[in-house]
């Protein structure tokens, strides 16, 4: 079928909630999120000739039903659309969704609300990838600095980075494209390990599972810190003993901290040589993570934070302060590719290091793609950078990440990697999949319905 | 009925989806909200003797049906408990319900879920006025400084205010305390009207109304600028003349500039004196309003803005960074009383008045109280201070403001003023409510169930 308007407009926007029981085996587990059930909202959009589109936002199980409730409401902008029309401005239909003038209220551009955004933005990147037969990393490292600017809603931006700016930098960012995108297709992009180091695992198992990792080729690794400083001392000594001190080793403290709190509970972790501290305080605390960031930096450890930064006006700020020292973009919270492309034009600029926070449900699936274009047609470098890089839920998507010798193998499927697969559909959807159903019946979980 | 346990467990949360149809004459528009239909999702909470207590927070229409569902999931966390037992130690219950492990991450206390635990907690609030008797700014006011810092999560303050110091200020503030009450009781609160200054009002209009408050004794009057520049320096022109140079006049932007743009906008205004500039830019930026705020200051234009500030972490920020002299916390957007109370502390440390966005459904009732709490046992005077008054929609309430000689009247009943009247929920609950039912059979709106 040709692709006439009448074929590519937008005939339905679905929306699946869709959970997987984490919790039974601490998976992900942190100092903030006890129990997490890794989950998404998937928003499926199809066009007349039938392509379809696959998208989601991640969740931790309970809260996914809102985002869901907020896609369905943020659908009435998409549906009826012609998908390229959006394509062509894609910058003013971003912001079509979030400013809509009755439903910016209750955001803006933040929450629950940005989460749909995300799901549905991401979506319509992947169902691009499809119509232009490109995963949607080189999708992004083909397109013309003019077009890929026309994506990016520059709004409150403007005292950082413009749109003029944004273009010297991406036309820059050009030179070397072919010889890094044939580096990027043999080797893949460098990342590191979580997996090693949530908090509810066992000595036992993070030794084992450290081995793992170190076999497999990984040479930086991160742990979960913040419940309790004695028994961080131990993990990191435990953990330095097994993979040396050549290796780098990050922390995560999940924003259990006070300002004052992190430094102190830090320099009590500084004989670890860890290269960062991760979300010490809350994700909302630009002014906070600065001061910790200026007490830290004469012992060697940087900040990471924004896996919860909630938009590209809070990440400007934490550029602006050099709050952060290491920028972890998300795939699925800012409001999807187009505001995540503004996040890495001021990291860029100001000289900050993008490392994108992974795992959950298709963070790694789609975070690939971002950085390996940064890799390709921004930043032109992957030097002391890592994709993070988590062993959980793969099996659920069609097109799973593939990691070779601790690096991401650069995607060749066209779109976004993000389309579930029928059996994650059948199983998991929540709460009437088989899954979900066999454990209602088992006692396992209790079934929401009854 | 006698309170015992049994008497006093919650037996149900009800949640309603309340709209009023103020996009058919303008009302409330602005720069960027062109089309507000003024709403509120609107919390039932049923004790088992029968009692209720009533709470809401406001929306624009669209999008409410999504606070709705949030308010729902959030529910489980209420209902069940023992309603004293949850003001024993109300901070840690507060926090039961922004921290929630799973629900956290599609906040964490920001957007949709923090506007449905706001709806929550201010119908726990006005339950609390009526088991005691007492209106909320006097349960507030009468309370020992050690129970009201227990109402307060001090998390992720520590930096800029700590719970000793919480009590230090109360224990001043309560300094006074009889007399201030006398006054209040006798003469009101200050407000200022922004009933004459929407943006969608014709010249004629806005005379009328100008005139109609200057009658009524309003010495504060704020204006929507920020949509066109000509059209604004003729529009503070034509106020000017009507109102005189000796009574205050504020200006409001709803965010639609840059920083820079902020700037450069407000150079032409200040020759209209303007007492401040509110919402100049993105209601994230602290660093962005910093930056306006210094650039304002030799022109003697204060920076005001709060209402869309979506926690306590970045109303910190704005305060400890001096980008707003005026905080106008809102009584719906942030968690709820108990984390104004720590707004109100940190501004009252920090030096910085306090003035109320109101307006909307609901906002001026609940508001009052807190302003009320402050002039009382916190910062203990009115001075240089108003809270916002628009006239809209008190007329669904049961107990509605009073407002005499441009002062809000201490409110007498017990609670919170948050109960809508009957005949308001048989006509405005969206989308089955009498008024709509009406609506959509004529035409005037599109029936969402259709």
């Amino acid at each position: 079928m040709s692709n006439t308007s009448e074929n590519l407009k937008i005939v339905s926007l679905d929306v699946k909630d869709m959970r997987f029981p984490t919790s039974l085996h601490a998976d992900g587990s942190d100092a903030m999120h006890t129990d997490p059930d890794y989950s998404c909202a998937y928003v499926i959009i199809r066009l007349q000739n039938g392509l379809e589109g696959y998208g989601l936002t991640f969740t931790l199980g309970r809260g996914t039903e809102i985002v869901v409730e907020a896609i369905r409401t943020l659908s009435s902008i998409v549906v009826g659309k012609v998908v390229t029309d959006i394509y062509k401005e894609f910058g003013a239909f971003w912001r079509s969704l979030t400013s809509e003038s009755q439903l910016r209220w209750i955001g803006p551009e933040k929450g629950v609300t940005h989460l749909a955004t995300a799901a549905i933005i991401n979506a319509l990147w992947d169902l691009w990838g499809r119509l232009v037969k490109k995963p949607v990393w080189q999708l992004l490292a083909d397109m013309e600095p003019e077009q890929l600017v026309s994506c990016i809603d520059f709004r409150y931006l403007s005292n950082v980075i413009t749109k003029e700016e944004a273009l010297e930098l991406l036309k820059k960012g050009r030179e070397g494209r072919e010889e890094r995108m044939n580096v990027l297709l043999q080797k893949g992009y460098p990342c590191y390990t979580t997996q090693a180091g949530w908090l509810g695992y066992s000595n036992d198992k993070i030794r084992e599972l450290a081995n793992k990792f170190l076999n497999a080729g990984f040479t930086a690794f991160k742990l979960k810190v913040g419940k309790n400083l004695q028994d961080d001392i131990q993990r990191l000594e435990f953990v330095r003993n097994i993979i040396g001190w050549d290796r780098t080793l990050m922390v995560d403290a999940n924003q259990v901290w006070e300002v004052q709190e992190a430094i102190d509970w830090m320099k009590h972790l500084a004989k670890f040589k860890p290269l960062w501290i991760e979300e010490p305080t809350s994700p909302d605390d630009v002014l906070g993570h600065a001061e910790i960031a200026r007490a830290l930096k004469p012992l060697g450890i940087s900040i990471a934070s924004g896996e919860m930064c909630c938009n590209r006006v809070l990440f400007k700020q934490f550029l602006q302060a050099d709050a952060i020292q290491y920028c972890q973009i998300d795939s699925a919270r800012i409001g999807g590719v187009n505001e995540i492309l503004s996040v890495y034009l001021m990291a860029k600029k100001l000289g900050v290091k993008v490392c994108p926070h992974a795992g959950g449900v298709g963070l790694c699936e789609m975070v690939q793609h971002l950085q390996m274009w940064d890799f390709v047609a921004l930043s032109g470098t992957s030097e002391g950078k890592w994709v993070e890089y988590v062993d959980q839920q793969h099996e659920q998507f069609v097109y799973p990440t593939v990691i070779e010798n601790a690096h991401y193998l650069a995607p060749r499927a066209p779109g976004y990697n993000t389309e579930l697969t029928k059996e994650a559909l059948e199983n998991y959807v929540y709460p009437q999949g088989k899954e979900w159903e066999s454990m209602f019946a088992k006692g396992i979980f209790t079934d929401p319905r009854k």
